[in-house]
């Protein structure tokens, strides 16, 4: 059940009562250093030390690696249908992202043009634990086959036994990936980073983890690898109208709150009979959850927001910013002209949050912890980059020429400066002659 | 004179001839981490203290905020219309990056799409130094204004007599900016990050700087700040064919030495003759110029590297990934199709970096270091972000609801299997009415 509630008054008020818990993975940051250093120096072994120490599993060398082509994957039929349908949602919604080159005459003979090229080498990071969490794979992999990543590697820790779940390896292999690496943790993000004898070194590493997993992306992105989102928490904000189902409701947030005992949920409503309602369908619904324990712990930390109006509910959630808000409200159209700041957004009754979760279509890496105020969720983007091209006609040249060398002197660079003038004298000779 | 030549062998090799001086910001983030947490704490009252120790000059509160409306910039009318003519290229260039939201039904009944919001707040930071940067102004606030960012603020150190440059402040202008801080270094970048009482808090930083302002950014990204590149050291690479000219190529290796004795500057040819010719030019080019002792000592570090081919060529552009790179080749299209890593790439003679530095259209904060492996440079995708949404019907969510029940119970987290079941279920009921 949820106990704090409050009535939204001033947006200070409101930022005080969303406040988030800080990720301080500064704290951790030494703790990866001298992980990155050891792998830097001694590569799969210092790694495969590191999974004995931390998975509890014994590897040599030559195991670490699972090449996929030679291997068979069995998953049951109505699970395999199920990814199948997934992977085709998204990877449609994502094929939809391509964006054509763009080339511009800025001026007579002066043409910029732009092309998309995909990062080469990408490494995609699934976590291991309780469960196999295929549908991340599908959420990277995807992406990174439109793009056309020349080289996608997954890393993932071993269970027990020293094997990979077959949903993952069905899965990636749908995806095709070639190669899985059987590593886990801080280590396996150093290892991607850095390259071993066995995992290839990546431009830019992908993927959910727990706090040492987030400090060692964060920690190489210092070294100049790319990483997908800084990452914390997940989060669920509801915004819902007197008239909603409050069982649906009640079942979105407990989704949220299943996730892990620190995650976000809040809901916001106009409506204080509606959220009397809610709070007796967690109490009913809770009870038959193999998750209760953690979900009763995150939902301890949940708000509740009473708003009079459209208005303040706009504006509590783009001072939030959300990772995922469901929308079941009376003018839809209102709020998504006006919210500025989400993750993902799912409208309407019959939209739950596992529907962008699995299988809709939408990518379920979202940025977290407010960054949805200056980050987008990972799309087809996050796998490519742009190149900008110009090319100049001597016509061209001598129009812009005068300009540019005007701004050079004025920012007291001559060289650059030059650059044009010994252009534009050749011109002239050749005018001359 | 460029002093260092190596014959491309192979890959391994060549890296280690074109290994760039790391940059090695971690060491400052304590430094930083000092400074960060003091403007926290303290505001105004540390920034003008950080001023007045570190620029030199004492500012009272008042002073920090230039208000744009009532400030009269007067520059030289020459230099004011080559703003003006590098503004419509910077500005078309970039406006023609809008891209149009995306709507997709990915199944019957299951609608995703994609729509583009600006991020609200954006600072931008101008070094100081001896020259005004007005066109960095330009190539950061011109997309900031496209994307539509609500708030967009500038920092920039003040000369000695605490004043601003008209130049900046015509630019910033002419560029929609309302508010000039005066605040420099990486006490700017923190007071950005976080805000004071004068100087607003952003969401997102962009601008060059020295390393102390590059270690802030980086530090304050930590904290969840977005930034817009790492960076490092400017730089240039050229590659040329044997017939062409080598004044306009020294002229271009030298507009990169001036930036600063750090930059770095590599020629790649398949002609030693040529590369004779254009040693000759830079001795003859070099005495004229005004940073004449930092371009030769940028030079001291320079590269000419011997291809026998095309391929060999590319393969060294897409190993180094060199920020800026000009193509004086005969096979243009070869080089065009085949080339993964650059930031920005100048073709044929009579298109010099300055071109694109200044006024051609195209950006100049562009990805160094090699980042250009995984990262774009400053574009209009750079202000905004993208949120997803998604919207099912009751039939759809019939179909697909099915597979995610499937697999979230798979994944183990059966709240979130519920929040489908329980829609499901009570469809069921409408239908059984």
């Amino acid at each position: 059940m949820i106990t704090k509630r409050i009535t939204f008054s001033t947006t200070t008020e409101l930022k005080k009562s969303l406040f988030r818990p800080t990720f301080k993975t500064e704290d951790l940051l030494n703790k990866i250093a001298e992980i990155y250093n050891a792998i830097v120096e001694f590569g799969d072994a210092k790694l495969i030390e590191y999974t004995k120490k931390f998975d509890g599993v014994s590897l040599n060398s030559s195991e670490i690696e699972l090449d996929l082509a030679t291997t068979v994957a069995t998953i049951d039929p109505l699970l395999e249908k199920a990814i199948k349908v997934a992977y085709e949602n998204i990877y449609n919604f994502h094929k939809a992202q391509i964006k054509e080159d763009l080339t511009l005459e800025t001026q007579p003979g002066v043409t910029c043009y732009r092309k998309s090229k995909a990062i080469e080498k990408v490494g995609l990071y699934i976590p291991g634990g309780s469960a196999p969490l295929f549908s991340t794979v599908l959420m990277l992999a995807i992406p990174a086959k439109i793009a056309g990543c020349k080289e996608v590697i997954l890393c993932t820790p071993p269970n027990k036994n020293g094997e990979i779940h077959p949903a993952i390896i069905f899965t990636a292999k749908l995806c095709g990936i070639k190669k899985i690496y059987k590593a886990g943790g801080a280590q396996a993000i150093c290892a991607m980073a850095v390259g071993t004898q066995t995992i290839p070194k990546v431009y830019k590493i992908f993927g959910p983890g727990n706090q040492y997993v987030t400090a060692a992306k964060q920690y190489v992105s210092l070294m100049g690898v790319g990483i997908d989102l800084p990452a914390g928490p997940s989060e669920l904000m509801v915004v819902a109208n007197s008239n909603r189902n409050p069982a649906f409701i009640a079942a979105d947030l407990l989704s949220q709150a299943e996730h892990g005992t620190d995650s976000q949920v809040v809901i916001v409503s106009d409506s204080i009979t509606l959220l009397n309602e809610i709070n007796l369908e967690i109490g009913l619904q809770l009870n038959s959850l193999p998750r209760k324990d953690i979900a009763e712990k995150a939902l301890s930390y949940a708000v509740e927001i009473i708003v009079k109006n459209d208005d303040e509910a706009i504006e509590v959630i783009n001072e939030y910013a959300p990772e995922h808000l469901i929308l079941m409200v009376n003018n839809e159209n209102k709020y998504i002209e006006n919210i500025n700041n989400a993750g993902s957004i799912f409208i309407g009754d019959y939209t739950p949050e596992s529907a962008g979760d699995y299988a809709s279509g939408t990518n379920h890496t979202l940025p977290t912890s407010g960054f949805a105020k200056q980050y987008s969720g990972v799309s087809l983007d996050s796998f490519i980059k742009n190149i900008t091209y110009q090319k100049i006609t001597k016509e061209g040249l001598k129009d812009l020429g005068v300009h540019i060398e005007i701004m050079a002197e004025n920012e007291g660079l001559m060289a650059h400066k030059n650059a044009v003038s010994f252009r534009l004298e050749s011109l002239k000779k050749e005018v001359d002659l």
